[in-house]
């Protein structure tokens, strides 16, 4: 955020009850210090596409900044009753609260970057306390901000004009929506119509007229011309208030007499009714009139997959409006990203391995403490992403293994790789750099990223999926161990 | 809220821009003091069900309460540029702005109360300015927590034992977390997760343990028993971490030796695999380990789905951790309620018609000032919805006609009636009493709503509908006046 604004959230408080119900367990246990090591990752491709793009860091920056306990917080905990009896949360504990300062080291990819499942977004290392107490707000952040993001760059992919998100009233929440509007943005969004955004993230602003403008003239001819009076340098006219036809033909009456004047009119809008066919009607009837540097603006429940179709069907648009099924991305309202423990050491010891197990091996959890490699092909395009642990690195033939099919490998030695997870915060303090925190900074690296796809990634339907697997003996070692503690050796 | 907390919200600028740019616009053409009225309703059965539960008014309480335009929002506003050159809002207009004080009467239904597609939640009147810049926050506030309330009243419909919401990290952004909590407590969840929520509405929190807890020990039963001398009263243990029916055997060696302690074992969770198969023979395992008093807590992806399909096999659950699906409404995630100009009046004069047309009938407004009358049947079950004009009144016959299908007719003559939309706002000071704010009172209203509607609206498959319809006279008035806007006369 710029010039010290801030959302005030109590991030301390933003989680869930067993997390700091745990927390008091594993101080009286004595093991709040044990070191652990936590990777939040997600498991399938969002909106059956062939991509993600992470965000959700800025907030996650945010959160670590401002994590403290309040005084009105620990008299909230200590006025809670168990459900056996008595209080749930011990004085002792709450004293220890009310002067926690978080000492974890959090790693995470910059947001912007496109990122698949199965591989590690966050990192966050310290006391085994201080991971969890951060866990369901950091998920919250990062789940939800990459899911819109990605919906924002599939959106942009295909739309071929600027997009503005405008999906605030439908959105989940005021939160909800304003991060939506910074992630769309990060996705590709050209600007949004959410002003706290904009003023919250330097976003760019955008927004036309609602019909309630018309109904409130006695007719729409009138309303247009007060529009056009009031807005000379930036009059987009909404033309579906009674009839879109009828509606061009004021707009078009307006739009004339702006030129007559020496100014522009700059759109018309259409919310209403067969897009597409009233798209290329309009269009016509525009240049008929003369009026040919009038553009067109779509908006009315659009995506991906109706903005293709609309195009595909030969509509000349110049902008859309993208409102509720992005800001809520319709069609997968969550990333279902988790958070698990994969190491734990006590004192300078070296770390001890951490397997949860499942019913299907999809949900199999990775040990380590982990980091990603990219490799690239010659010509730029990315080539696989090895999950490898920093502590062992990587075996000389670098091969990767699908982490749930261990006959898809596939080897990538020799070629360029870059690692992903770059430093957030050391010791419970950020040190992410601010251009990492910058919405259009990470606009633009999702645009360069995007770029090292292949077309069959970015396909809006049946995607080509990308090869991200365990370096090789890293799954061999979680095998080993899934082995043991099913009890099958 | 409780105790003065508040989340910080700007609500004056949690809006589209284009709010702003058209209250300039209203403000230069000289009819920024036309008095409007809106009226917020929504069009389809949220879920494919046969109800919703109104909920949000108590953030637009918070909204009313709080509007206000700071120093530092003006200047951002004064910041931005036109897109074709200059600035985009005018000084005089920016002065008016930061002297700002709403000016509007809203009218809503109360927290908890049942309503029904084309009937309004919320009415608004005052200056067209004023109704304009809250439109955005309003529907933000309203159309969410209707969905989420109206989605755990489902659940809560079919679980037969107490719902805990903990959905937080997979909502939209915190604040969507935190009013989702709340949304769905109204609806009928006995608890929620997510504490800052717990501290700020004053909801019961719960929770258990993660599987981070047994990963973090060498083994589950050393972890188990660490949580039972953490947690004696309210024990409650997770046992999916490896491998179910071993983590059931663990749970009941830790539960036999908390009974001769003379402490009891609250219960276990089961968060992955084959719940309903899984929960029999846990319960069986449990019963024959004479562990009768111990419950079985369910998740894991649920909703009023899953958990009939559960209970239709036989389980016996004794409470149940709904998330992911019911904190996003992830079958459907937005409500769809709009917000529109139903009339408007200069000076002292009589209110005139507005309004919009489509190209498809449910999409044709209604006019005038409204309010809603719901009629009981003897038995005390509802009969039936009106929407009247307050200015005109009601006609003897009380005959409603489907707003889509004038052939879909009903007379309630000589039933009782309540009427739905009650004071929350005069000249932009909250009026809403302190009961009408309560989370817990909304929940109660809720409750005792749902005992008015008929089974066959309750089924969770293909419910049935309920006559909501326009007093028969606005609905001729309407009609005529659609006639007259598309020049068919």
């Amino acid at each position: 955020m710029r010039d010290g604004e801030s959302l005030t959230v109590e991030y301390e408080l933003l989680t869930d009850l067993y997390q700091l119900t745990m927390a008091q367990g594993y101080w009286e246990s004595g093991q709040a210090d044990m070191q652990a090591c936590f990777h939040m990752y997600f498991r399938d491709y969002p909106f059956a596409g062939g991509y993600a793009v992470a965000c959700g860091m800025a907030q996650l920056a945010d959160l670590v900044d401002t994590f403290r306990f309040s005084e009105s917080d620990i008299a909230y905990l200590a006025s809670l009753d168990a459900p056996g009896g008595g209080k749930l949360f011990k004085q002792d504990f709450l004293d220890m609260l009310a002067d926690f300062r978080l000492h974890v080291d959090i790693d995470a990819v910059v947001e912007g970057t496109i990122v698949f499942p199965h591989e590690p977004l966050v990192r966050v290392c310290g006391p085994i306390l201080d991971c969890q107490i951060i866990e369901t707000a950091l998920l919250n952040c990062v789940n939800f901000q990459t899911l819109v993001a990605t919906k924002a760059a599939r959106v942009c992919a295909v739309a071929g004009a600027p997009v503005a998100e405008f999906g605030l009233r439908r959105s989940q929440g005021a939160f909800g929506g304003v991060w939506a509007s910074r992630a769309a943005v990060v996705g590709g969004c050209a600007s949004t119509s959410n002003v706290l955004a904009g003023k919250l993230f330097g976003l760019p602003v955008s927004g036309t007229h609602s019909h309630s403008w018309v109904m409130s003239f006695p007719d729409e001819l009138t309303a247009f011309r007060a529009y056009a009076a009031a807005f000379p340098k930036n009059c987009v006219l909404l033309v579906d208030t009674y009839d879109v036809i009828e509606g061009v033909k004021n707009a078009i009456t307006v739009g004339l007499e702006m030129r007559e004047r020496g100014e522009r009119m700059a759109g018309i809008r259409i919310d209403s009714g067969d897009l597409a066919w009233l798209a290329k009607t309009a269009r016509r009837m525009l240049d008929e009139a003369g009026l040919c540097d009038c553009g067109i603006v779509l908006s009315n429940d659009l995506d991906e997959h109706t903005i293709k179709s609309i195009r595909d069907q030969g509509a000349k648009v110049d902008s859309w409006g993208v409102g509720t099924k992005l800001a809520c991305a319709y069609d997968q309202p969550t990333l279902g990203g988790v958070y698990k423990l994969s190491a734990t050491k006590v004192g300078e010891g070296s770390w001890t391995d951490c397997l949860k197990i499942s019913e299907t091996a999809a949900k199999l959890t990775v040990p380590g403490v982990l980091d990603v490699r990219r490799y690239y092909y010659d010509s730029g395009t990315i080539a696989g992403d090895m999950v490898f642990d920093c502590n062992t690195g990587v075996a000389d033939a670098e091969t990767i293994v699908d982490p749930s099919d261990d006959l898809r490998r596939k080897t990538l030695q020799g070629l360029r790789f870059e690692t992903l997870l770059a430093p957030l915060a050391r010791d419970g303090k950020t040190v992410l750099p601010s251009e990492c925190r910058d919405a259009l900074a990470a606009q633009q690296r999702c645009h360069a990223g995007l770029l090292t796809l292949d077309e069959s990634q970015k396909r809006v339907l049946n995607a080509h999926t990308y090869p991200v697997g365990l370096e090789r003996s890293l799954f061999e070692r979680r095998h080993e161990l899934a082995i043991k503690l099913r009890g099958l050796d």
